[in-house]
């Protein structure tokens, strides 16, 4: 019938759509770690127990400490 | 009319579709805090001011300093 | 034909639903820094190297350590 052609293809368009959030952490020496394109930054962890951080260039974390050994990015997107 | 019906069956299929992020935080004393199935870890907060943590097996937050009293993950979700 | 119809539909509908995650900071002196209405928080940064904090009322950044100057929310939603 026609109403399941187009429930069929209502559903069809639909599958490919973004369903859920997926991430991955990015791990780099030094006090810059940069997500992947496509991923945005909800966060950045810095080597030295330090918690001071900021963003630059909206895909790059950079750890502000005086001694920084490491850098990890958490970056997400949807899939 | 025909039109309409469409209209209709899409409107309703496009309803049940994810629009919004939703987070919480799961606190757990300890080094380790782990996200509830589904969900992602967008972060981790960590005690005794330390902000060196690490993701382990996708969903668990790791706080790395040598003192640690308590451990939280925020994790999100598409709802 | 009825089929183009129905698809020339449906990919309308699709094209204004989110399709990415979209996130910026939010800088505050002091300890607490909120998100805007509308966006979560997918985690926050202190001053003085502080990575102890918690969220408070869902949208707000509170950093724990005894000494803060500043706190950022990191902010994202849908777009």
């Amino acid at each position: 019938s026609l109403d399941s052609i187009m429930d069929t293809k209502i559903k069809e368009a639909l599958t490919g759509l973004a369903k859920k959030i997926s991430c991955t952490s990015i791990f780099s020496s030094g006090r810059l770690s940069s997500c992947p394109a496509g991923m945005v930054v909800t966060s950045c962890a810095c080597g030295y127990g330090c918690g001071s951080w900021d963003i630059q260039g909206e895909t790059t974390c950079h750890c502000q400490c005086s001694t920084i050994d490491w850098t990890t990015s958490r970056c997400c997107h949807l899939t």
